[in-house]
Formats: structure tokens, C-alpha cells, sequence
């Protein structure tokens, strides 16, 4: 029974607890700096017993699953004290942060930066389940930074035990492809749904009139604060310049409705209608959504 | 068996050709302008078989449901040849259009301003389904204007035989409000699906990287651009001022990235979280999304 320590027991590191649980190959230490999600996490089955700092060296891996704030500062921590043999790695959703600030800590190679592409709209130990990520994608990055056993351990566990395709990039081409395709997305839908509540003062009628087209539009606009808020942050570089396309975009929708150019509208629409053919394959990939 | 007439077998006047036939007590004869929608169509069982210019006296009741920049002229030319007796309905998402440009006619009193709110990404007479109006929402506009017989006709019709929610509003307050939460919601699908496509030049990359949050929010970019040119076009002076407003609210989101301001940005989020209320309504409202 191998030993694993998590540190952060909500929706991602939770439904990992959960599922390496569920194998019945790990035996799961939880830890969480919210006492109230710690208790949550150990009732629901997320964790076997609550982690303690002296546990740490007995653990033959160690999961981060903490705010993108919090992420770089534990991952160095904690890399000092692991067992010498034991790997560790992250679940965060940008790389470089953690990448660049345990990028010349003697037990690098240790240390693995992941990014299991799943998650919902909720969050907390209440939002976890057993089958988050199965049939999902896990980016792992600079795998070349990582020693060969530590590497080989945490893609097996993503991989078999969890049931991922796990593929490989390096931290900079993955925080930049992932501000378009999931940190755009949040923004757009947060963008949207605070511009509904801005314009309609009565929610009588956003229920009345919407549709499910607006719910899954405005869907992210339910993600958590304390986890988007770090993430969008960290990742500003990668994502300002996407949102100034996307402002550009806008600009130029209004003005073909201003011109009423129904022809140039048509055109755009049609052009971008390609995207549906990518949707369907991201449908496919994770059955009906 | 009343005899009905459905002018574009469509998403929309397809699935009320099926679900209106499935009730065993209306006779459908279908319309459309391209004929192999038609001919799709009459295979698929949308009607019962083809409407002729020379049926129309004899219809019980005319559904108009082609795209929103022919439906004022074609509402106008059919209500001077419908039987006396006989309703018309439209299924258009803007209303305004439609009600002035025949709100002299003489048989106004026969027709009856109607959105049924349902529909889905897709389009054509392959889209069409029995149960997709079942449990939502329908929104008659200017009651005051319809003849008692023809609006009690039109309620019954969409209340009894669709399973349909009826509601009454005002055709110019209905305007307004679809613009927020559903005109609205496409062009901030459609400005992600083409900034996504502007700066991703690789597919590849998108299909791995995103996940079901980006299908999600970028769904309605898959809409027809035949349905929804002229759909933005007609509801453009509604819809003008509330994408100037989520430009606005867009910068604000740029402005505290490029800040840094972690308090602001996370009491933006927070405030906005409140739209999940209103999601889970529409939700429960629905079904499961």
C-alpha cells in the first residue's frame, strides 16, 4: 500500500483522493488549511486519516492541490522535507509559477508539474467525485526536469490508475495554449454574467426569458473566487494579450451591427462556426457534455 | 382534425410539426423555401405533406417560423389571404419587427406574437425533435392586439398540446430582455469561438487542451448564421447598448489583470457568483443541462 499525502481537499484534490482510494493500492493523507473542508474531506471518504508534518518523510508521494497563490511557496517547502526517493507534484492549472520558483532547489528532480484537465463549476470538498478525471487529459511539463523514476511513478498513476492520456509540453507553450482555451473561457462567461446582472435588475426575468443556451454560456461564472482569482493573476502575461484580441473581436461585431452589414455578419459567423466541428471533437472525447 | 400550416421546417417549425402531429389532432402541411429541407422534411415525418398556395384558406391556422428578416413581409402577404376565422402565430426571437410591420393591417386581430424559448446550437429539418418545447417557457407579446378566439386558440395550442409555460409581455419589454440573456449570450460565444480560432493556429491544440468549461461557453458559436444574422440585425438597437456595457465590463476585468489587484479582482468574481442562482433555476426549470 503505497502512502500519498494531498495537500488541499477540494474538488481536484478530493475526487484524486477518492479515486486513488478507490483502487485499493493507496493509503491517502489529507491536509487542508480550512479545518471545516479538512472534517468535510475525511467524512466524505476523500482522505483516510488527516496528514501531520511528522508524516511527511513516510509519504512515497506527495499531491499539491492548492490555490495557484499558495502553490509555488508549499511546492519549495515541502521539497525539502519529502523523503529522498519519494516524488511530488502539482495539479495547477499554470506552470510556470511553480516551475520557475523550485527550478534550482537541489531536489527538483523530484518534482513533477502536472495539469489534470478536468474539473466542474463547483468547488470545495462537497464537489469531489470518483470520476472526475477518468477518459481526460493530463499535461505534464519539462519533463526533462524531472527525474526518470519520479516521472515514470506519477505518469503511471495518472495513467493507469486514474485512466488519463497523458501527453507532454513544455510550462510555457502549456500556460499559453491554456489561457485561450480555459482562462479565456472564464473570463468570457464571468464577463457575461456580470454584464446580466449589471443590465437586468429584475432576476424575475433573466429566469423567465433565459434559456439553456444562456445557463451553459454563463456556466463558469459559478467557479470559485478563491481558486480563478490566483489563477487568472498568475497567468496574466499569457492571458492579457488573448483578452485584447477578444475586446478587438467585440469591437468589430458592434460595428458590422452598427453598419448593419449583414453580409460581413453572416461571413463571421459562418467563419467561426468552424469551431463547432472541434467542440464535437472535445464531445466525443468526454461523452455527451 | 385541425388543419395547420408551418411556413420553415426548421429546428423550430419542424419540432412543431412533429409535436403537433404526435397530439393525433392536427394535419400538418409544411413549407419551406429550400426545397431540400422540404423534401428532408416530409421524410422525416416534420408534416404530413406539402403546402400549396391554394391550401391556405383551408388552414385552421398558419405557423410562421423562417428567419426573422422574412418574417415581417411574409406575415403581412399571408394574413391578407388567411381564412377569416383562422390564427397565425410567429416563433421569432425579436418581436418588435413583426407586430410594426403589421400593426395596421386589417386582420391584425388574427395573428399572435410568439417566442416559444427552446431551441438548441443546431439547425434544418434533421435538428427538429418531438420533446423540445415540453416544460419551457413560451412569451405571447401585445395580447391586447390578438382577437379573445385567436390568442385563447394560440395559448391553448402551446399550453395543452406543447406542455409549454405561457407568459405575456409587451413586445418592445421582451425585446430588451432577450437582448441580455439571450442575444446577448451568442455574440460573446461567437467573439470566443473566433478570437480562440485568431490566435490558436494550431487545432491540435485546442482539442487537447480544452476542456468541457470551453465546449460549454462556447457552444451557441456552432448557431446558424442564417438564423442568427438577421436575428442580431433586427434586435441591434436593444442589443448595441449591452455590448457596449460588457465591453465595459470587459476592460474593467483588463484593467484589474494588469493591476494586479488580487482584493478587486476577487470581489468581482465573488459578486458575479451570484448569477448561479439563477443558473440553478434555469436548471431546475429545464432538467439537468
Amino acid at each position: 500500500m503505497k502512502r500519498i499525502g494531498i495537500y488541499g481537499l477540494g474538488l481536484i484534490g478530493g475526487s484524486l483522493g477518492l479515486a486513488l482510494r478507490a483502487t485499493g493500492r493507496y493509503r491517502i493523507y489529507g491536509a487542508d488549511r480550512n479545518p471545516e473542508h479538512l472534517k468535510k474531506a475525511l467524512e466524505r471518504g476523500l482522505a483516510d486519516t488527516e496528514l501531520m508534518p511528522a508524516d511527511i518523510p513516510q509519504m512515497d508521494g506527495i499531491i499539491l492541490a492548492v490555490p495557484a497563490d499558495a502553490l509555488p511557496v508549499l511546492a519549495r517547502q515541502l521539497l525539502g522535507k519529502l523523503n529522498p526517493r519519494a516524488w511530488m507534484f502539482d495539479t495547477g492549472s499554470v506552470k510556470r509559477p511553480v516551475t520557475e520558483a523550485i527550478k534550482d532547489h537541489p531536489r527538483r528532480g523530484r518534482f513533477v508539474a502536472a495539469h489534470p484537465i478536468a474539473g466542474t463549476e463547483y468547488s470545495g470538498p462537497e464537489a469531489a467525485f470518483v470520476s472526475l478525471f477518468g477518459g481526460k487529459i493530463n499535461i505534464i511539463c519539462d519533463p526533462e526536469a524531472s527525474d526518470d523514476d519520479a516521472l515514470e511513478a506519477v505518469a503511471t498513476l495518472f495513467g493507469h490508475d486514474l485512466g488519463m492520456n497523458v501527453h507532454y509540453l513544455p510550462s510555457d507553450v502549456h500556460d499559453k495554449h491554456i489561457a485561450y482555451v480555459s482562462h479565456l473561457s472564464h473570463v468570457s462567461a464571468f464577463t457575461l454574467g456580470k454584464t446580466v446582472l449589471d443590465v437586468e435588475n429584475d432576476e424575475h426575468n433573466i429566469f423567465l426569458m433565459a434559456g439553456s443556451g444562456f445557463a451553459s454560456t454563463v456556466r463558469l461564472a459559478k467557479s470559485s473566487p478563491d481558486t480563478w482569482t490566483p489563477v487568472l493573476l498568475q497567468n496574466r502575461k499569457a492571458l492579457l494579450p488573448v483578452l485584447k484580441t477578444y475586446g478587438q473581436n467585440l469591437e468589430i461585431f458592434i460595428d458590422l451591427l452598427e453598419k448593419e452589414d449583414a453580409g460581413g455578419l453572416h461571413r463571421l459567423l459562418t467563419d467561426t462556426n468552424r469551431i463547432g466541428r472541434i467542440i464535437d471533437r472535445i464531445a466525443e472525447k468526454y461523452g455527451k457534455q
